[in-house]
C-alpha cells in the first residue's frame, strides 16, 4: 500500500518518509559488475547507472522491461501577459495530437518500448495569472499532486514524466527564481521561440510575480502553489509516487526539473531516485541541473518538453542494465582477467 | 552491383568515386521537418540527424529498421613489446564470448534491435611486430579490407563497426601519430588499463614504430599496411562498402576512428556518411574526433571498443527518424503554428 495524502502537510510528511535504496542489492550488483567480461570500468558511466538502478529496484541483476511515460498538460493564466510565442489553445490541440499518436513523444515512447499516458488537467480552467494572485489554492495544488501520484503504474520499472502547457516555461522560471534567487533574467529563456523583446517582457513578468509572492513562500510546495501550474505539480506528484515504489525516474527538461526542484526544496534527498535524461537547450536548464546536482545522460539540443529528452535516454539506461544483467562473467566465458 | 577491388590502387579508386547523398531527398526531408507539430528547431540535433540520414538513404521519410553491428577481431605482433594489460589470447577468448552472446556488445546490439556479426581475421596469424617490420603486406591489407567490404549486409540501413584485438590501441595510436604528427604520447592512452609506466613504454613503442615506417607512408592505406591491423583494415573496408550502398555509419571509439581516419586521409569526403556515436574515455579519442570533424552523439565514459559506444547510439538515431517520419504535421493535427 502506498502512503496517501489529502492535504499539503500530509504530502510533506510523505516526502519526509521517502524510502532509501536497497544497500544489499547495490552491493551485490557492484560485486557482479566486477566479474563481467570487460576491463575494469570500461563501460564507464553505464556501470554506475546499472548499480544505481539495481539498488533502487532491490535486485542485483534487473532489466528494464516496463518503462512508463506520462505527459501532463495544464493551462496557465499568466499567458494573459503575452509571454509565449504560441496561443494558449495549442495546449489542448497538442493533447489531441498526443492522443492521436502524432507528437514527438509518441514516436520516442514507441521507439523506446514504453507505455505512454496523457493526463490533461482541467485545461478549460487555467491557473490564476500569478502576476496578480497565487496560481493555485492549496486544494487545487493537492488535487494536481494527486493526479500525478495516481497516474504512476505500480508495475512500471522506470518512469519518465513530461509536460505540455503553453506558458509553462514562465512558471518554471518563476519557480527557479523563487527557490534559488539570482536575477529573473538568469532563469528566463526563449520557451517555444520568443524573440529578444519577448524574453525581456517574460523576465519582467517573472520578476514581478516572484516579488509579489516571495513573502508567502516558505518551501517548495508554497512555491508550487503560488507560481506553478497543474502539470508541474502533477509531475512532482508522480516523481514522489515513484519514490514510494522505488521506481527510478528520468527527468526531462527545464519544466520537469522545476517540478523536481520543488520536491528537493522540501526534502534534500527527494530526488535520489532520479537521473537527468537530457540537458535542454532552454537557457536555464544547465544551471538548474547544477542546482539539482544532476549530470545529464544526453545533451542533444532538444527544447521541446513533452518528456522527449528523457524518453530518448530510456534506451541508454536500458542498455546499461542489459550489459550489467546479461553479460557473461570471466569465469563463465573462460576469458583471462589480465 | 558494388564496384570491387583486387589491390590497393583499385581500392583508392573506389574511395575516389564515393557517391554523394541525394540532394532532392534531403530537400524534401527539410521541407517535411518544417511542418511537424513542434516549435521550429525544438528537436535540436535530432532534426539535423534525420535530414542527414534521409539524404543518404534517398528517402524523405525513412525509418531505421535493419541496423547491422559487425565486430572484427585481429591479433597484433606488437604485443611482444608488452604494451597491453591483457594477454594476446584474450582476443580469441573474447571472440568465443561474442559468439556465445556473453559480451557487452551482444547485449547492446540486442537491446538496439540490431543484427550482429563477428568476423575473426586469422587470429592464429598475428600481424608482424611493427617495431621491426610493416604490420601487413599489400596483399594482406587488401584481404583484410575485403573481409570488411563483404561483411556489410546489402539490406542494412545503418552500420556500426567495432573491434576486438589485444594491442590495437597501440596500432591506433601509431596510425594517428603517423597521420597527424604531434608527439607519440599525445595519441597513447591506457587501453584496457595500463599503469603510468606501461603507458610510457607504449608511447616509446609508438614513437619508434612511426619513426621506422614514416618514410614509406604516403597516404592512409600505406599507414594501415605499416601500422594497422587486420581488424582495423576490415573496419575501413566495411565503412567504405557502406558508402557505396549509401548506408549511414555510426563510428565507435578510438580504434574504429583510427580506421576511419585512414580513409579520410585518402579522400577528405570519405566519412561524410558517418557520425561519431560516442566519445570514448581513451585518451586521444577526443582529439581524433576533432581531426575527423565529428561531434559525438554520446559521451558516457565507455572505453571498451567492440562497437559498444556506437551501438548505444543506435536508438538515438532511430529516435530522430521515428520523430521525423512518424510525427503529424500542423495541418494533419489541426495545431496552430503560433
Amino acid at each position: 500500500m502506498l502512503p496517501d495524502f489529502n492535504d499539503l502537510d500530509q504530502f510533506r510528511a510523505v516526502l519526509a518518509a521517502a524510502p532509501e535504496p536497497d544497500g544489499a542489492a547495490r552491493k551485490a550488483a557492484e560485486a557482479h559488475n566486477s566479474q563481467l567480461t570487460k576491463p575494469p570500468a570500461a563501460l564507464g558511466r553505464l556501470e554506475d547507472l546499472a548499480v544505481w538502478y539495481a539498488g533502487w529496484r532491490g535486485e542485483p541483476r534487473p532489466q528494464i522491461a516496463a518503462p512508463q511515460v506520462i505527459v501532463f498538460a495544464g493551462n496557465h493564466g499568466v499567458t494573459a501577459q503575452g509571454i509565449s510565442a504560441f496561443p494558449a489553445d495549442v495546449t489542448a490541440q497538442m493533447v489531441a495530437n498526443f492522443e492521436a499518436g502524432g507528437a514527438a513523444i509518441n514516436q520516442l515512447a514507441r521507439a523506446a518500448g514504453a507505455r505512454m499516458d496523457v493526463v490533461a488537467l482541467e485545461l478549460d480552467r487555467p491557473t490564476a495569472d500569478f502576476t496578480e494572485a497565487p496560481a493555485m489554492s492549496a486544494a487545487e495544488l493537492t488535487a494536481a499532486l494527486r493526479a500525478g501520484w495516481v497516474a504512476v503504474d505500480r508495475d512500471a520499472d522506470l518512469l519518465v514524466v513530461g509536460e505540455m502547457g503553453i506558458g509553462n516555461t514562465t512558471a518554471a522560471a518563476a519557480l527557479c527564481h523563487a527557490l534559488y534567487g539570482g536575477e529573473a533574467a538568469d532563469w528566463t529563456g526563449r520557451g517555444t521561440g520568443l524573440d529578444d523583446e519577448g524574453v525581456a517582457r517574460k523576465a519582467r513578468v517573472v520578476e514581478q510575480a516572484v516579488a509579489l509572492h516571495k513573502p508567502q513562500i516558505n518551501d517548495g510546495l508554497d512555491a508550487l502553489a503560488h507560481l506553478g501550474g497543474r502539470e508541474i505539480a502533477a509531475m512532482a506528484g508522480a516523481i514522489a509516487a515513484a519514490r514510494m515504489r522505488r521506481i527510478p525516474v528520468l527527468l526531462d527538461g527545464f519544466i520537469c526539473c522545476s517540478a523536481a526542484a520543488c520536491l528537493q526544496a522540501v526534502n534534500a534527498r527527494a530526488l535520489d531516485h532520479t537521473l537527468a535524461g537530457h540537458q535542454s537547450a532552454e537557457l536555464a536548464h544547465a544551471a538548474l541541473l547544477q542546482r539539482l546536482g544532476k549530470e545529464p545522460l544526453l545533451s542533444l539540443g532538444l527544447r521541446l518538453g513533452e518528456a522527449s529528452g528523457a524518453a530518448l535516454a530510456i534506451p541508454v539506461l536500458r542498455g546499461a542494465l542489459a550489459c550489467h544483467s546479461g553479460m557473461a562473467t570471466f569465469a563463465e566465458a573462460g576469458v583471462s582477467e589480465g
